[in-house]
């Protein structure tokens, strides 16, 4: 029978367990999304020599002295892109918009620079040595763009967790459709994961079992035959296999989850069946691993923001509940139908979740309170 | 010579010449992402049948009329995991907390339930018909999850938009490395394109021409060789090629950014080939423009936020200038060097930026500014 541990007590167990992987080089164009386990420091100056810092017109900048729009300079057209050099003889770059080409070679200026104007000085993005993005960082299409044009083309990225998927077949014979699958796999792959099989296993303890001790995954997600009752096949087979460490939590949706090791050691997280407990279990344990693997925040993918509750929000003492909220008037939300009464259909009508703890009943109208938003993640 | 067309014309041009792309079904598995192109309603009622709505222990709730602690009434034992079909002869579930069973075939109940309690009904999710997920959404691991345990494989969504990279070599002979490509590839990956092919081109207007009027793809992004002077080869093989709609933008950076179609009507964006140029050119229109194909919101993938300026921030009048940002204390933002003087590492070293308007100088210290965040993305 599953027990009513502390969801705090699970998460515990997963921070106590669950550690980041270890390092692979990854090409930067495939790079983005992946964590960065070293500094990336600056292999020489940049710029190596100074050049243009925008697109515009080469130019002596003392030539330009005195220049004013009753007294026009004219000097030699000499045109640059921003990253070009600058040519022997000229130090400084007037800006497209400030200069007219004659059409014949030379540009009038009507305005004077100073040297140095609008030039990007070598080393002035970085000295040989210097941190150009630091370890830990998520990378996105800017640091992949300036890991590029510092003459990078691999990086050292923390290594994408694999995570194996069962799902025990329900118990009855008959057509059969997993209705969690697809969700959990999107829900991996959000949080940095790679799928590396996905098992249908037949409903009893020792198909499980057998299915638990394969090798070749970082973590194994087993959907289904959490309990209660006679229905615990997933629990008993993870006792068997290694280490059955917490079975039932004080949490609704997600009642039956359990969390574990198999002998060699590798996480296991039991998932209820139930599509809305399926997710919950997922969003604050499994997911919380597959982050933790992939050294990414453990905490949720989604933001987070203090916002007041429009309508009071209820809650069983002693049960830690994910309550579905939607916006209302101004910075506030309001409860929508739960999980327990609409399954995943309130995680779809709402706007984001509100956890309320298990020493309390819930929030009266007014009161502050955390609000995780989807924000269409 | 490019010209200095305001960014808000550049927008509208994107805004009038791309539209979304049409719809195919794609498997729910593989959904996320995607974006639905028709609401998905449900095909039957949703649960079929009453069933328990938590794990716990089915119950005729009669049987339980008058338990209290002093007065516990013993029942048979009946545990059901949330989504069970009642038992014939139940009405009711008593979630596990509040049973106690004894081991032998029975629970004691130290509080009445009420028929129905913790029962989900027969179309309690949704009546057949009702609208599961709406049309324009956006799916997530949950709306997956609800789709498919509606009974549902594949959805219609916007098709994804293919996306063809080419890149100007430089003008100089000797070994290339190309800076851009995988900053780009990364930033059309996250708005939601697939990089059809990505394509070195000899930086001549022959060349150019000739890799612009080939087929397959939805957009064409061409990298370098967008000007100023001489080396304005992309932009002369657009005109050649279709048409050269705006060439010149009053933007800093991406002052050479350039915006057309191929005769078939194509749409194409001239990024230019410095590196922080080439990035705003890519968020402001050709992102917009992918992000429009593929029928999500056009505007930044970046979330926004009122913030206040800790310190000024400048730009030149008549010029659109994309300005990066620190967290300041409070809710405050100050700006660091600009992408003139640093180039990308403006954007590693910045929480966020702000855009000051063409017809303004910058803001005061104080002021009330929107800043776009970038949050890790």
């Amino acid at each position: 029978m599953p027990d009513h541990h502390p969801v705090d007590a699970a998460i515990a167990w997963v921070d106590a367990a669950v550690h980041c992987l270890g390092t692979e080089d990854a090409p930067l164009h495939t790079a983005r999304g992946r964590v960065l386990t070293e500094p990336m420091r600056a292999l020489e100056s940049i710029p190596g020599s100074d050049r243009a810092a925008l697109d515009g017109f080469a130019v002596q900048a003392s030539a330009s002295f005195g220049a004013s729009a009753y007294n026009p300079v004219r000097l030699p057209l000499i045109a640059l892109a921003a990253g070009d050099a600058l040519p022997a003889g000229t130090d400084a770059v007037v800006p497209l918009e400030l200069a007219e080409p004659d059409g014949q070679g030379w540009i009038e200026m009507v305005e004077a620079v100073v040297a140095g104007d609008n030039v990007e000085h070598q080393g002035a993005i970085a000295t040989t040595g210097a941190t150009l993005v630091p370890a830990g960082t998520r990378l996105a299409a800017r640091h992949i763009g300036l890991l590029t044009s510092a003459g990078l083309s691999e990086v050292p990225v923390v290594r994408r967790p694999r995570v194996r998927i069962l799902i025990a077949k329900p118990a009855k014979a008959g057509t059969w459709e997993d209705s969690n699958g697809p969700m959990i796999r999107a829900a991996v792959e959000r949080d940095g994961g790679v799928i590396g099989e996905t098992l249908a296993v037949e409903h009893n303890q020792m198909a499980i079992r057998a299915a638990l001790v394969e090798f070749g995954a970082d973590i194994v997600l087993a959907i289904g035959s959490t309990g209660p009752g006679s229905d615990d096949h997933s629990a008993a087979a993870l006792a068997e296999a290694g280490e059955l460490a917490i079975y039932g939590l004080a949490l609704r949706p997600g009642e039956t989850t359990g969390l574990g090791r198999t002998v060699s050691g590798m996480p296991v997280v039991l998932l209820p069946g139930a599509p809305a407990a399926c997710l919950w279990s997922y969003e604050l344990f499994a997911g919380r691993a597959i982050r933790r693997l992939g050294g990414r925040g453990p905490g949720f993918a989604y933001r987070s923001r203090e916002m007041i509750t429009a309508r009071k929000i209820v809650s069983a003492l002693g049960m830690t509940k994910i309550c579905p909220v939607r916006y209302g008037v101004g910075d506030s939300v309001e409860p929508v139908p739960s999980f327990v009464e609409t399954g995943l259909m309130a995680a779809v009508d709402a706007d984001g979740f509100v956890i309320v703890p298990q020493g309390s009943e819930g929030y009266p109208q007014g009161a502050r309170v955390t609000v995780y938003l989807y924000e269409g993640c």
